[in-house]
């Protein structure tokens, strides 16, 4: 895995990828002949764009230029579609490859892809070896913003005592009081479900609320972006396949706890008393 | 109209507006005490949130406040729905409001709301007198991205003459050699169509690209923010009402010009014959 971000490689040290252009293609007279100067340049991890004009002539001609390559000792590393059904495209595209003795070359395909055109493609057999995700990738094209609110679910009276306050909203109700989130493992250590329960009530689960935050202050220190990802790739690693699934996922259980129940049950009756003029 | 981006008022001087918030309502014992403690604050322009715990409930304690108000010569200005059946619970909250005498306040509906949803309500005659719009409208939730591209159109030989240039890929053709786009109106001077012609080519449409930059460096003054909102203001009241629609508005046309329309046929073939291998 890499990014075509330049700065985000001189930040964070991540691996930095390019593609070839179409524009690059397009300034020499003949396709051919990009293609020659390109992997002249890269000779041995070229991927060929063969989309520009015809991607069943650009195949043959990057054919031409790999057996060209395999006879100073070079191998070219693939081609790349840009464009049009890639599952079609790509099946034609490989048997080309495969009947000139090029099996080693690979199929990349790239072209506003995402997760779920990928599980299409793949669901459809397309020859594709490796997958270019941009757009939809450094942008939330699926959750563009994120919906934060703060509820409030506890205030103070003039003695300083807290109590517990709830909203009855249709489809808006909050959940009263100073709360924990506990979350559960099954015998093979993956997860299996999460408790809201208040906070000084005792349950099994490893508590997942820490404080980070004192009077405007952060008061832990922040993680780099490695201890980050290698914490989503182990929590992810722990969530049961079932739940990662793209479509039809179930919902992974969140439960809330007796003692939680038992006060809403009693605030909501509360309020649904007091709300009545 | 205004914004709650505060910064965006002090840098833009866009007029500051606000809403009520449920925690400030929670934050009281009783619902009707929080409205007296706002409406003192704000004696003759205070909205009611009024689904905390219930609508209908609620609009009944902003009656007690509003008539409360009026023995002090006050006005309440609305109510505030932000949960719920919009449409229908509006037309009851109206109702309550019309049998107290309160036809004067207003109905303000919030929650997620776009020019979509909003559609939908005047479709199904809520009786909304304003919308509330923040998300949806802070943030390009329909288009997370803006797709830009660059395409060559045209290349240059070692002699120094420039060539047009074009991409055949299925779905992604583009136009090619240095071209100029011509907007045309009709007789009352609203918009018609635009022509895309090549840069040379004499036409009657008023030409709409200007060179903004060259060698890296701006060219022009850029407008104030001011200047750019009556420009959009300008323009779309200068866009038929037809193109406006949010749900099946036709395509506003946009024409290749002859010359142009020339060039792409007779660049297709020359660049299917060299694309032969």
């Amino acid at each position: 895995a890499g990014t075509s971000n330049v700065l985000a490689g001189f930040h964070y040290g991540i691996p930095v990828f390019g593609t070839m252009a179409h524009s690059f293609i397009m300034s020499y007279e003949k396709e051919i002949d990009a293609f020659r100067a390109f992997t002249k340049t890269f000779p041995n991890k070229s991927t060929l764009l063969i989309d520009t004009y015809d991607d069943l002539a650009g195949v043959q001609k990057a054919a031409v230029v790999a057996k060209e390559l395999e006879k100073h000792g070079f191998k070219l590393g693939g081609v790349r579609l840009d464009s049009g059904d890639l599952a079609e495209i790509s099946k034609k595209v490989r048997k080309t490859l495969d009947d000139k003795g090029l099996q080693y070359v690979k199929i990349f395909a790239s072209g506003d892809l995402d997760e779920f055109k990928i599980a299409e493609l793949l669901e459809k057999e397309a020859e594709i070896d490796a997958f270019g995700v941009g757009t939809k990738m450094g942008t939330s094209a699926d959750k563009p913003y994120v919906d934060v609110i703060y509820k409030l679910c506890e205030t103070i009276n003039k003695r300083g005592d807290f109590s517990p306050i709830m909203k009855l909203s249709e489809g808006k109700v909050t959940l009263p009081g100073r709360k924990q989130v506990h979350r559960f493992k099954d015998k093979n250590g993956n997860y299996s479900k999460d408790v809201i329960a208040l906070v000084d009530e005792k349950t099994k689960g490893e508590p997942l609320l820490h404080k980070v935050m004192e009077k405007g202050e952060i008061t832990i220190e922040l993680p780099s972006l490695e201890e980050i990802r290698a914490t989503a790739v182990k929590n992810l690693s722990k969530l049961p396949a079932k739940y990662k699934k793209l479509t039809n996922a179930p919902t992974y259980p969140v439960e809330l706890s007796q003692d939680l129940d038992n006060m809403i049950q009693k605030l909501k009756k509360k309020l649904q008393s007091a709300s009545k003029l």
